[in-house]
C-alpha cells in the first residue's frame, strides 16, 4: 500500500523516516506548503513525489492512505479532503480543535468506509502496553486514581496552550490502559509568561472526575527547571508508577496500600497499612512510531479499527475542549457528554 | 520563663523533648485529657508536673507560655482559655478550624498583650529559610509560580481531610517565602478510600490564585506508593527546587528560563530558551524544633510576634477554608477576603 | 542476665542504649577509663553501676557477660581478661588487631566455655539478612563477584587505617552470605592527606581472590565528597544489588547475565546478554543492634555460638591483615593461611 | 583535505557518517576487508570510493589523511603502512598492542613529518573539556586521586580483555586533565565467564601510583546488572563527580574537603571536615566526533600535533601494557617506564 505524508516539519520527518523504511509500507508522496520543508525530503528519498499541493495527493487513485502531521487548526480540512477521497487517514494528535469536527470526520470515515487513525504514539510504546497488560491481568485491582505530570524547559508553541500541546499525552494513556469515563473536567493555569495575542497558558492543572468516582489529575508546563515525566496509577490491590525519564527502569509496580477494617468500633484501626515488595518488568527496546505504522497497515488490512481510532481522538479532544471552557471560567466544572 | 504543653501525642512529645532540653525554657507542666498519656513524660522528664486539667495550668500564675497540641477542633477553646489567662500561646497547625476562629484568637491575643504563635515548624528548618534568603536576595527574579507535592502512603486522619493534614507545611512555606497575596482558591479532589462517616478527601489538588496572577498549586495525597516531597519556584531570572527527601541536595537553583524578545514582527524567535548552572548551597543541620523554641522565647523577651504569629496561621487557615468550599462544589473558585 | 559495657564512646552508647531497653538483658554496668564518658550514662540509666576500672568488672561474680567497645588495640587485652574470668563476651568489631590474638581469644573461649561473639552489626540488619536467604534459596546461581564501595567524607581515625575502619562490615557481610574461602589478598592505597606519624592510609582498594576463581574487591575512602555504601553481588543466574544509601529499595535484584552458546564454530554468538526483570524485595525496619543483643542472649541460653562468633571475627581480621601486609609491599599477593 | 576510513564496523560508521558530513573533511574513500561491511557505505554516501585493498588508499597521492577503526591487532601494520605513505594518521584507541609499536610509530611519524591523532574521543566531549578548564584554573587545588568506574552489562569483546576495552576511555581522561605521570600499576582481575580459549579477563580493577604520591584507580567490568560510569576526582580544595550516566548534571563540584590543623598537641582537632556548596556547570550538547574531525583538520593545517596525540596514545598503552603484566602475576606492581 502507498502512503502520503502531509506536513513534512518536526514531527513529518518522523513519520517519513518511518514509512520510509517500513516493510509494508510505501512512502509514495510527501506534502507541504512550505517549499523549503521539501529539500530535506528529496534529497534523502529518492523516488518519493513532492508537492506543495495536497490535492494533487487526494486526486492520486494509487495514494491508499494519508499521514497528516500539520498544525491543529488544519487537521480537520485536509483529514475531511483525505477521507472524502477514499483515503485511510492518519491525523496527528489532537484529532481536531473541537469535538464537533472530530465526530464530524467520525461520521465521514464510517461512511466513506476508510480507517481513521489518530498519532497517539505513546500508545505504541512498549512502556505503555506493558502498563495495559499489568493492569488487564488485574494485577492493580480497581484503579482509584491516576496522577500525571509532564513538565519541561519546553517549547512554547504558538497556536495551542500547553494543555492542547502536552495533555494529549497522558489522556491518551488513561483512555487506552483504563477506559474510564470522564464525566466532568475542572482546569486552572495561567499565561504567566505573555508572548502572544491569544494570552495561551503556559503551565496548567486539570482534574478529570470519572463515573466510579475515581479521579485523574495531569500537571503540563512549559516552564519547570526540571524534566519530569512521570503518572503514578493507584488501583485498590497494587500501584504503579511510571517514571519515563529513568533509562531502565521505566515501569514499577509496588505491592502497597491501605486496606479498610471493618469493625468500626475500633476507631483507630480502621485503615491498615501494607508496604511490600516492588516489581519493575522488563521492557523491550522497539521504536513506537514503527510499530504504529505497521499496526496501521495490519489495521487496514483486515478492516478494523486501529487501536487509537477516531474514537480515541474524539476522547482526548472532548476533555481539551471542556478543559478549555473550564480554564476560561476560572477552574468551574464542566460536565462531559457522552 | 516557664512554659507548659498541652497535649502529649505525637508531636506533643517532640514539644516536651525540646522544651525540657532547652537552655532558655523551663518545662513546668504536661497536660493531657487522657491520663496514659502522662506516663511517658512522667518517667522521662523528673520534676515536671502532670495534669490531666488544662484548667490548673491556665490557674497557675507561675506559667508564663502554653503550647497546645491536642486535634484540630479543641485549638480554639483551649487557645481562647490560654491567652485570657494571660498566657503567651504556641497553637499547633493549623491554627483553628475556622478563620472567624483565628480572627477572634489574634483580636483576644492583641488585648491581652500576649504573643499568638503557630508551630508552622517547616518555617524554622535551614532549608525554607535558606530559600526565604534567595527570593528576598531577588536571585529567583519575580515568582511567577509555586508548585508544591506531598504525597505518601500516610496516616489516614480521622478528624481531618488531607488538605487540611498536609497543605499547611506547605502554605506557610508560600507565604513566608513568597509573602504572594491570595484571591481565590479552586480545590478537587475524591475521597477514593471510603473510611469514615464524614467522607474525608484521602487525595485532593489546589490552585491559589494571587494578586499577580502568578498561580499556587498543591498536591497532596495519602495514597502515594512513593514518597514525594518536592516544591519548584519558577522565577523570571531564576528556578528553584526543593526536594525535600534529598539527604543532601536539598535545594537546587537553575539558571534556566525563558526571555522574551520584543520584536513582534519575527513570531518565531519570541520565546528563548536558556539552560545554565545549577547551584546547590549548603544547609545547616539545625533541629528545625530547637529553633523554634529559641524565637518563640526571644520573641516574647522583646515584644515582638513571631515569624510565625497568628497572621500566618490566619493566613494558612484563609486557604483551607476556601480549599473545603470549593471542594464541597465540585472545584468552583472561592474567593479569599482580605 | 547482666550485662556490662566497657568503652562508653561513640559506640558504647548505642550499646548501653539498646541493653537498657531490651527485655532480656540487665544492663549491671558501665566502664570507662575516661571518667567523663560515665556522665552521660550516670544521668540516664539510673541504678547502672559506673566505674572507671574494668577489672571491678571482672571480679563481680554477678555479671554474665562483659560488651568492650574500646579502641581496637586494647580489644585482646580487655576479652582476654573477661574470658578468663568466665564472662561471655562481645567484642566490638574489629576482634583484635592481629590473627594470632583471634586465634588466642578463640582458644580460650573454649577452654573457658564462654561465648565469644563478634559486634558485626550490619549482619543483624534486616536488608543482609534478606541477601543471605536470597542467596541461599539459590536465586542468584554461583556467586561470581562481590564488589564493595564505602566511601564517605568520614571520619579520619587516628589509630587504624582506613581499610580497618571500614572493610569489616563488608567482609563480614561477604563472609556471612556467602562464606567463601579467601586465598590471598591484594592492596594497594594511600596517605594522601598527612595527618599522622603514622602514616595511615585515607583511601585503599584491596582484591581477595577466593578458593573458587571468584573475586571480590573493596573500595573504602574518607576522603569522597559523596557517601556511596553499595555492593554488587554477580551470580551466574542473578545480579543484586544492595545500595544502603537507599531509604527504601535497598536491595534490587536483576534477572540479567551472560549465557555462553557451545558452538565455538560461530565465534560471535557464544555470549548472549540477558536483560530482564528487576525485583526489590521490601525489607523490614527493625533495629539491627536490638536484635544483636537478643540473638546474643539467645545464644547463651543455649550455649550455641552466635552467627557472628569469634570464627567470623578471626575471618575478618585475617584479610585486614593480609591486606596490611599487601599495602607495605605495594600491592604484592599476600596468602591467607586457612 | 581527503580523508580515507580503513575499518567500516561499529566505530567506523561513525567516523565515516562524522566525515562526510563535515564543512571541512572530503570523505573520499571507505575501505573494509568485509565486502559486506561497504553496502551501508556505498549507498549512504554517493560518491565515495569503496574498496576491500587498504593499499589502494595508500597508493592514491589525492588522499591525505587516513582514519583506522580496525581491530586493535592490525592498528600497527596499518598505521604503519599508512605513515610512510606520507598520510596524516588518525588511529582507533587505544593506539597498538605494545608500548614498542607506539614508540616505533611515533618516531615514523616524526620523521615522515605527518600527524599522529589517537581517537581519544572522551576528550572532545564538553564535560571533559568542562573538567580540564575547572582543573587548570585551579578550582579543585592539588588532585590527591582519580577514582573511575566503567561497569555494565557489556559485549564481551574476543580479541582483547576488559581492560584493554574500557579502561583507554578514563586513562586517557586522566591523561588529558591532570598530566600526572605514572610510576607503576598494580591490576588485578578474573576471568570469571570463560567464553574463548584466550581466558581474557571480564572483571578487572587497576591500581596506578603518581609521582606525587597521588593514586588512580580504575574498576572495569562487563557483568555489572547496572550500568555505572562515574569519576571521582578528588582534590585538596575541592572535589569533583563526573557522572556521564546524568542526563543534565554531569558535573559536580563540591566545596568539601577536610583540613589538617598544626596544633600537633590537640590530638582530635587535627582533622577538620568541610562540607560546603555544590556546583553544577552547564555543558554543550555538542558531538565529540565532530569536534574532533575539525580539531584533526585544524591541527593538520597549523603543523601541531592534536590534544590527543600519538603521545596520549602511548601514555595510555604503556598503562595498559603493564596492568597485563601485573594481572599474569597477581596484581604486582609493574614498573612504568617514563
Amino acid at each position: 500500500m502507498k502512503v502520503a505524508v502531509i506536513g513534512c516539519g518536526y514531527w513529518g520527518k518522523h513519520l517519513l523516516r518511518n514509512f520510509y523504511t517500513s516493510d509494508k509500507w510505501e512512502l509514495a508522496c510527501a506534502c507541504d506548503s512550505n517549499a523549503g520543508q521539501l529539500e530535506a525530503p528529496e534529497k534523502s528519498y529518492p523516488g518519493v513525489r513532492c508537492t506543495t499541493n495536497a490535492a494533487d495527493i487526494f486526486a492520486d487513485p494509487s495514494v491508499d492512505a494519508v499521514a497528516i502531521a500539520t498544525p491543529v487548526d488544519s487537521h480537520f480540512d485536509l483529514a475531511k479532503a483525505a477521507i472524502e477521497a477514499g483515503k485511510h487517514t492518519w491525523v496527528e494528535k489532537p484529532l481536531t480543535s473541537s469535538s464537533a469536527q472530530a465526530n464530524e470526520l467520525l461520521a465521514l470515515a464510517k461512511k466513506h468506509n476508510v480507517l481513521l487513525h489518530v498519532d497517539h504514539t505513546y500508545i505504541y510504546t512498549p512502556a505503555v502496553r506493558k502498563i495495559k497488560q499489568i493492569i488487564e491481568a488485574g494485577e492493580l485491582g480497581d484503579i482509584l486514581y491516576f496522577d500525571s505530570v509532564r513538565v519541561n524547559l519546553g517549547l512554547f508553541q504558538h497556536d495551542v496552550n500547553v494543555i492542547w500541546d502536552l495533555a494529549p499525552h497522558d489522556i491518551s494513556i488513561l483512555e487506552y490502559c483504563t477506559g474510564k469515563k470522564p464525566v466532568s473536567v475542572n482546569a486552572t493555569g495561567s499565561s504567566i509568561v505573555k508572548y502572544s495575542d491569544r494570552n495561551l497558558e503556559n503551565i496548567a492543572y486539570m482534574t478529570v472526575n470519572f463515573e466510579d468516582n475515581s479521579i485523574g489529575h495531569f500537571h503540563v508546563n512549559w516552564l519547570s527547571p526540571v524534566k519530569i515525566r512521570r503518572i503514578i496509577i493507584g488501583g485498590s490491590r497494587k500501584m504503579l508508577v511510571f517514571n519515563d525519564m529513568e533509562p531502565m527502569e521505566k515501569i514499577k509496580i509496588y505491592d502497597s496500600g491501605v486496606s479498610i477494617n471493618s469493625r468500626e468500633d475500633v476507631y483507630e484501626t480502621l485503615v491498615r497499612y501494607r508496604t511490600g515488595d516492588m516489581f519493575s518488568p522488563a521492557i523491550d527496546n522497539k521504536e513506537a512510531l514503527a510499530e504504529e505504522c505497521n499496526h496501521f497497515f495490519d489495521s487496514i488490512a483486515v478492516n478494523k479499527p486501529t487501536i487509537t481510532s477516531g474514537q480515541s481522538g474524539l476522547y482526548v479532544v472532548k476533555i481539551l475542549e471542556a478543559a478549555g471552557k473550564s480554564l476560561k471560567n476560572n477552574g468551574v466544572p464542566v460536565t462531559i457528554d457522552n
